[in-house]
């Protein structure tokens, strides 16, 4: 077990592992972070950091020796990075949870095996296959790359009149998945955390709203039955258990009305923290970030009671201008994550607010 | 006005420097911590820091030429150190709130002329004006270093049995100030911010118990009636304006109870943030170490509304070992300042429980 005073690895620079690294210097431990960025807003709240590539193996080797475990902010990691981490010292969430959530179609496959539901969705290796793929799903249906996609990058809408090689080239002809559109009502998530000894704590539904493929807002509670809201959680816990998951995770999913009935279909994992639970912070009674840290470092998982109704709104780009006068807004807690300078699609900070509980 | 991106100067590397740089963190700001000790907590979680004397006059200008504003944890900060940083840069809270609280009588003195009560006092160059002032305030009283007194050090208690030269060895023999003993009910403070423009916000009134002259526990509401918080409040914001403050202080106070009522008697100022403040991390809308923060930058104040009752409880030496059994206790929310070890009566960190409140 990790102790307090003893010093926890991040890898990765950015907000996430910021707000990872204050969460772990509140429980009183040290923090060294590991980012190939010089700007990195994470290195301005840490003990320690190192700048240099993910795949630079002597400073991965050395940065491993000196902390007493590493955890990320990014589901990018290369493999022989998270191998040569694991080699010198312990890595939480485990190789196998990154293997999963860095390709659409191993992660489809193996949701889809625990019997949850998903799109249908079929692999695409060529212009052929998406050919032969699109005759199998149907049309509205989406092309995804298999890798390195993320707030709508790596993705085509593939519509009645779409032309299938255009759809191919906007994807750049990489290895992709071909999914059936969801006709979803509402996009929700689950972030829920498993410790080593098998433990679980899910935070409660949240619906999220994007604006150009980012997210924009979060709501809690998001709305839906208490029997949806249960199957959320099972979902994300079966999905944890599946990967002996040790940290937080997110899944993503669509909510599905009409027969009269609520329906979730997972979309895909984010085997880290999530954007979609920065309303924790402030807004439930242990913070995402906290929760992070303590299934690492192998201590017992904290309360994820909500303390109010809760709305949590990203600031992106020039969004972040309006600081001063959320500052005057009473209930509103402001973050804002140190970035140089505001541009389009950065997430420059956000805003939660709380609202006592109207039921 | 400082503006997110800036650099927050912290003079003092604690646990009040630590929470400081992390709230100042949270809001976009970067901070570079001061601090002739190379172990201090507040290094790890600051973008930079100084390592060097308070009096290494060069350090202090490079220090001030280096941040955009400069702000202290600890009320002893000379006052030559004071006067090189405002040379060069902002400080907050200003050089006169340190010169009155760091002489006990210059304070008693300014605090009984703004008409607040306090304890009746006198002041002891020597022996001779001890033996004076005692027949002058009578027994029991309590004799205390006009400087550099904290957690009872430099204080000794006068009783009808004591013999004066013993007390007046036990301070040191240094200048002091004679205090009639005050017959309090409870201990109590008010913790407040005031902005450059005049603008005040204080939190609920606490009650403070003591445990060897070290603040053991925290609790608000303080239990007493709304005339005395609201008397509490109006002599934290007549001390407040009377120094043209800047930030969060502290006011201690006497709770004194007896001929039906109860009566305020104010004991010291603290111009910083303050232990009996702590319970506002994760217990108030904004924590003390934001709304300083905020003032110090000139943003508008937050909200000060309290979440419930709420207790703070200090983790002094070696009660920091349980730490584990804290983090499995719902609603406890545990901080830990990253000390390197443990000894008597040493803050490593406090626990703040928040409770509905039931009235």
């Amino acid at each position: 077990m990790i102790r307090p005073g003893s010093t926890l690895g991040i890898l990765g620079g950015g907000q996430l592992g910021r707000m990872i690294a204050m969460a772990a210097a509140q429980l009183g431990l040290r923090t060294h972070i590991y980012s190939p960025d010089a700007g990195s807003p994470a290195f301005d709240v840490a003990a320690e950091h190192t700048l240099a590539a993910y795949e630079d193996e002597a400073a991965l080797i050395r940065f491993a020796k000196a902390v007493d475990a590493v955890t990320y902010e990014f589901e990018n990691v290369p493999s022989a990075t998270a191998a040569t981490l694991s080699a010198h010292t312990q890595l939480a969430p485990n190789a196998r949870a990154l293997a999963v959530a860095q390709d659409r179609l191993v992660e489809k496959s193996f949701i889809a095996d625990l019997g949850i539901p998903v799109a249908p969705f079929a692999a695409v290796a060529n212009e052929a296959e998406l050919d032969e793929a699109l005759s199998r799903i149907g049309r509205p249906c989406v092309l995804k790359t298999r890798r390195f996609g993320y707030d709508g990058k790596g993705q085509a809408m593939i519509r009645p009149e779409t032309e299938p090689g255009e759809a191919w080239r906007a994807v750049g002809s990489a290895p992709s998945i071909l999914e059936g559109f969801v006709p979803f009502e509402r996009e929700a998530s689950v972030v829920a955390a498993r410790t080593a000894s098998g433990d679980f704590a899910a935070y409660d539904l949240c619906a999220n709203e994007h604006r150009n493929h980012i997210l924009d807002i979060t709501r809690v509670p998001a709305g839906v039955s208490a029997r949806t809201e249960q199957q959320a959680v099972d979902i994300a816990r079966a999905i944890a258990d599946a990967l002996d998951y040790v940290g937080v995770l997110a899944v993503e999913m669509f909510l599905v009305t009409g027969d009269g009935g609520e329906r979730l279909v997972v979309n895909e994992i984010a085997p880290r923290v999530h954007n979609s639970g920065h309303w924790t912070l402030g807004g439930a009674a242990t913070s995402q970030f906290e929760q992070h840290v303590r299934a690492v470092c192998g201590w017992p998982l904290g309360e994820t009671r909500r303390l109010g109704r809760v709305e949590m709104q990203n600031l992106i780009d020039h969004d972040v201008d309006a600081w001063e006068r959320i500052l005057t807004e009473p209930g509103a807690h402001l973050h804002l994550y140190g970035k140089a300078e505001a541009r389009a699609g950065r997430k420059m900070g956000h805003v939660t607010r709380i609202f006592a509980e109207t039921t």
